[in-house]
């Protein structure tokens, strides 16, 4: 809901939290719609629900005169919009734990289509409802406030629960074969024999494969609808398929399951023991950020050096000068020599390290933007890799922090410390 | 287009990458419609584009099972699939140029509708089309890959000067307003009257306001759409508002454009002649990251260190442990010495800190999840923030990088060295 999604100030992530939500629940999300804040453009979106078993709207609940969704939805739904007076009070409640009066313009938040059920907002003042529109066959229609982190809060702890006691919900059972090092085409080339194969087997007749391709990584999606009187269990059937799509996806694959990357390799390292730290040129902290977003990285992780100066590769990670002057900063001697610094600089088990062109400025003929070296250096053996790394300097750097992270992967498997099948902390259950 | 946007697995960044250049031409987008990869569902929904004047697709051009936008497009033009030869060529051609053979599976790809005209994708396999929709009034329907980059290469290069030849298109006059460290509340009670005042104006009639609240960021933005017979300069008259828009949304502003917080950072830097660190302990290399992803950062950053371990504080960064001890790690006394310690080893004019507590866990009474320092030393003086943060981990580590940013610009402006009216060269033209 909102201009702001529309004029491409915002990106649109609570239509992914809601269709994500909607998955895990058993709810297939068949479409989103989003529209411009106008009343007749919002109501008619919600009409359209006439063949959908419920509705999610979120966005345009605030208190400024952009915000029309309540008003929109009272005309969906051909009612009108009714003063609160409980809500009020809650939101005059809520400015005042916070010392401030409310501003008059506040008011209208606390009114609601005169048929809506209101559902409460724990953690600001834009309260949702939930709302028959006849026009739409009587779908349910769920409002939800546009901030991010409302909307989901609202969504688990108010209307999820409600959704599970209206309907009989079953999540399609999925399956998620994670990727870093081979494209879509070179994946789907090896898997597509085994998915065929695999609709012969009981339970699978349905089953699907996704591929989804999220520079430099490839996730492959197999979901199975179980049939109505089918006996087979279709999780265990999946499951059943892990060590031929295992084969199939080396030498990239990394995990099964919702785990990330860096989720997978702080895991790793913490079973193993080992403390990592960071070297980084050009992407200058995203990878030390990167692994830090996984909680309870401060087990593994002790921290890093920002290196983007040469002064600060020979000062403080002690690269040698004439290194630097023979090769150039983006080289492998200097890579291996950054993650040398950095281990003994923070004295880990492990460092990594990148240095890389990453664009518009700084390429040459034989140094092009792109070109990226990262090594991991453990104490024993150096594991190096030069990318040749397309795209923006967005991508470049993005690319440089997960090939980084891979590596790490890879040399604690070639140590026989980490595997695909073992099971992080926070690896999904199968669904 | 396509099933990974509405599970949850992808977000949608090519409907906001769509929506600014439509916005940039002069093009409203009414409405993005969302939807599975199924042929009806895609067909459908383009057939509901009768109303618009241009409608764009984007994804489902892969080689893969379930890439079916060029059979619905097909099939909601009410024509056949063509297999054109040339593209096939063309296709083969970009394989053999990366040294491979180009897949059967790839083969469809050169499948267009009938009636399309072909347009041209330089930098991958899949070539987007044009075609016009007789069952959607005629509208010319033009279809993109739905890789990011790919789909804004296209859009750029290809389709909008088509767009431009077809229309005669004339972008709404704006102007944006950013600000940090007040709400949209707090910022819509002092604009509002100003924007109802300047309803008066000759040519700004039709003012509309909009807010964007990004925590921690509010950009307010500034719309009036030229009457036909008005003679009147509206990007004049908008910028004429500065002055009380500027005194209105003191002391959070700090921009004019599109320019961001660290774009403006960077260009006052690199105006003053001044080089920067950091020394980060929760956001552990995220303000790094945000400092460097602007291009040429390297003329006014020089690296930083990520303390995440306290034996990181003590060790590179010189923090007496004495004063870890009583204070704890996330305190002021820990902050200063933290700012101190990285502008001594990097020998920058400035250096600043960040230490907090981003949760889940590690929070307390006295310090909750959400406490963060953060400091400022230029040599002279300490300029110091401690925020009470709410929301998860991702939300309090972004809120610290960017209040630290917000802290630089504060002390560039004591200095004298950076102010709102400044115009960096990143800032956009006024449109």
């Amino acid at each position: 809901m909102g201009d702001e999604l529309l004029s491409g100030d915002t990106v649109n992530t609570n239509a992914s939290d809601i269709g994500a939500r909607c998955r895990q629940l058993g709810i297939t999300l068949d479409r989103v719609i989003t529209v411009r804040d106008r009343i007749e453009e919002i109501s008619a979106a919600i009409r359209q629900s006439a063949d959908a078993d419920v509705c999610f709207v979120s966005g345009g609940l605030g208190p400024t005169s952009d915000d029309r969704t309540a008003e929109a939805v009272a005309h969906a739904a051909g009612v009108e919009l009714l003063r609160d007076e409980a809500a009020l009070a809650r939101i005059e409640a809520k400015f005042a734990a916070m010392g401030y009066e409310m501003p008059a313009m506040n008011r209208k938040q606390a009114d609601f289509p005169a048929t809506a059920t209101i559902v409460p907002n724990p953690i600001g003042t834009a309260e949702g409802f939930m709302v028959s529109v006849p026009a739409a066959g009587g779908c349910p229609v769920y409002v939800m406030p546009g901030v991010p982190r409302e909307m989901r809060r609202m969504f688990d702890s108010e209307i999820a629960p409600a959704l599970a006691q209206r309907f009989e919900l079953v999540p399609t059972p999925r399956r998620i074969y994670r990727a870093l090092g081979r494209g879509e085409s070179s994946l789907a080339r090896a898997i597509e024999p085994i998915v065929e194969q695999a609709r012969q087997l009981p339970g699978l007749e349905s089953l699907f494969v996704h591929y989804r391709a999220t520079s430099p990584q490839v996730l492959v999606v197999l979901e199975a609808e179980p049939t109505p009187d089918s006996t087979v269990d279709v999780h265990a059937a999946l499951r059943e398929l892990d060590a031929r799509i295992l084969d199939a996806m080396e030498p990239a694959i990394y995990g099964i399951g919702d785990a990330t990357l860096a989720d997978r390799v702080v895991d790793a390292l913490g079973r193993a023991g080992l403390r990592i730290s960071t070297a980084e040129s050009c992407t200058a902290g995203g990878l030390g950020a990167t692994i830090t977003a996984v909680p309870g990285s401060s087990a593994v992780f002790d921290g890093g050096i920002i290196s983007y100066a040469n002064a600060v590769k020979t000062g403080l990670l002690g690269v040698d000068p004439q290194v630097l002057e023979t090769h150039g900063a983006v080289s492998e001697p200097v890579a291996r020599a950054m993650a040398e610094g950095a281990r003994k600089a923070t004295g880990t088990d492990l460092s990594v390290s990148i240095t890389g062109i990453a664009g518009p400025g700084g390429g040459s003929a034989e140094k092009p933007v792109g070109t990226v070296h990262i090594d991991v250096f453990d104490g024993e053996t150096h594991l190096h890799k030069k990318l040749k790394l397309r795209g923006n300097r967005g991508n470049v750097r993005h690319c440089s922090h997960q090939w980084a992270l891979k590596l790490v992967w890879d040399r604690l498997c070639a140590r026989g410390l980490a595997s695909v099948l073992s099971s992080p902390n926070s690896q999904e259950p199968l669904s």
